[in-house]
């Protein structure tokens, strides 16, 4: 049984109440609890030593990339984070300074987007680090942006470059929060989600929550330098120090970069839909408004099932799937 | 360094902003996210295999645990819980129905007390389980009870009975929501915490945060059967079955029910003080709202500092701590 299929099986009837605008199964689940302009929306994500970072990884990008990856979701729902609580597990024998050092790698991220860390928890896991992040955060009422809103002639966009991220990104990537409320604020998206298990992966999420098929187009995905150096065999060296992280376990094996784009993972970019009509203008709007982030439209929502590519030879079925954190 | 002087290390400047009424150092962190009425309060607790329950624990305890010590610490603000959410830590090899079971264990209690569970995630943390829960309530305006408000004078009141909980109740306590909502909507209260490190240790905490001492009347302190039992060597063979959990570590050790009541922790009662004109009124009204639950006045805040116990041989320090979970 794989993580999907488990969280299935967990998150066929849980308790709900009338505070539960969206459960289980969106980037944030989505509350309201009474105010009366705004959703709360609520996350939790952990960070494992070993699984999502390699023993050796400097501390600040530890704590970096744990309160990264919940703000990151928080922007997919184009919302604004409020508050945080981190839960550490530590191993019996702990460096203070090591610990601080992560807490200083999470203040600075959290500053800069106006976040709060209210406190937490400490706790043993004898074993290994393991940090676990808890965030609330708001968006407007009416403004929430789920998964679930693509619709067939929706062009399907994605913003900065794809593929090779256990090269570095992962640990010092910016969550694309402003991005996504100016998104919310100036056009009608439809639906968006983060980029954390793979274009492939995040992308057949969007789909299936909304109902509908994609058509994208090859040429058009947007390819991280990463990936291309690790397609021809340069990035091998700088691969091997991150050999204990395992997805994905073939970084540095002349991966495709097409196929890094597709299936590496951890991009934390934005995945969003908006009208058909909206592309051009929209693609305009974001070169004056985010001059150094670039933005891609990289093909259309259909009304069929699952994801089909186009590149000069024609149309083909896409089989790659994002990786799966269980396999 | 143990658990308390790291916390104090890394809660020193914490990144914070207008939404925080109360951050780091209380029950819950207390934020105002907009709703006219309302408080939001957010928490995070996490139990870990072997630490926080023996292997062999049923799981669907292990999950009653693990969602009742955050409904515990909403019910020490006087709260209301709202929803859950669930990060699962799994070792390589994990069974799903034992995973369904401990939801089942959460689901159950959570649907008790109206609280929903929108969702969460699962990893991979390979040598054991850890589950880690985050929880969002609310409390009135003007009526979120914090660990800071004692004062000179106040009777010092605890529900329930202590000591021993390691021998069964910390697997299946219930969290004292209903009762702390009706004492602060009926009573004057004037500081609120729940017994998690034991009552020497939490009401230190309590203490420190409301700049009081306090004097304990020995007599008056509840002691609960199992710390009986196991200062007469009678729950040795059951306190066998939980040796691989750590806090604490002397149990079955004849260790004096007295000293078990003070120290053993995981009690999950609530302790709170209330002006001391109050006291007697509101054990007369508790008797009639709860009288299956004892209510014992077990002392007094007292202008100085630190904990001073009394008995028939007159008064003494209170030396013996809270038990410290890295110890």
């Amino acid at each position: 049984m794989n993580e999907f299929e488990l969280i299935a099986r967990l998150t066929r009837a849980l308790p709900a109440n009338a505070s539960v605008v969206t459960g289980a199964g969106d980037d944030c689940a989505v509350l309201d609890v009474g105010a009366p302009d705004r959703l709360l929306l609520f996350k939790t994500d952990a960070v494992v030593e070993g699984i999502h970072y390699p023993a050796g990884t400097p501390p600040e990008k530890i704590g970096h990339k744990a309160l990264g990856r919940c703000l990151s979701d928080i922007a997919a729902m184009a919302g604004t984070p409020i508050a945080a609580l981190i839960t550490l597990g530590l191993p019996r024998q702990f460096d203070a300074a090591f610990v601080e050092a992560i807490y200083a790698g999470m203040s600075a991220l959290a500053r800069r987007h106006g976040v709060a860390i209210v406190g937490g928890e400490t706790t043993t896991n004898p074993e290994r680090l393991l940090i676990s992040v808890a965030m609330v955060g708001f968006a407007p009422r009416g403004k929430v942006l789920l998964r679930s809103g693509a619709k067939p002639g929706d062009a399907i966009c994605v913003t900065g470059e794809l593929g090779g991220s256990l090269a570095g990104r992962h640990l010092d990537f910016e969550p694309r929060l402003a991005e996504a409320r100016w998104l919310a604020d100036h056009f009608s998206v439809h639906a968006m989600i983060d980029l954390s298990d793979g274009l492939a992966g995040d992308l057949r999420h969007l789909l299936k929550a909304s109902g509908v098929g994609a058509e994208l187009l090859k040429s058009a995905v947007p390819i991280s330098r990463a990936a291309k150096e690790i397609e021809r065999g340069c990035a091998r060296k700088r691969a091997a120090d991150s050999e204990t992280v395992q997805p994905p376990a073939h970084i540095g094996s002349h991966k495709p970069a097409f196929v890094a784009a597709l299936t590496d993972g951890e991009d934390f970019e934005l995945l969003f839909t908006v009208p058909g009509k909206a592309a051009v203008p929209l693609l305009d709007a974001w070169k004056k408004q985010f001059p150094k982030l670039r933005l891609s439209c990289i093909g259309k929502i259909t009304g069929g099932a699952g994801v089909i590519i186009r590149d000069k030879s024609g149309v083909q079925p896409l089989t790659a799937h994002g990786y799966v954190h269980f396999a």
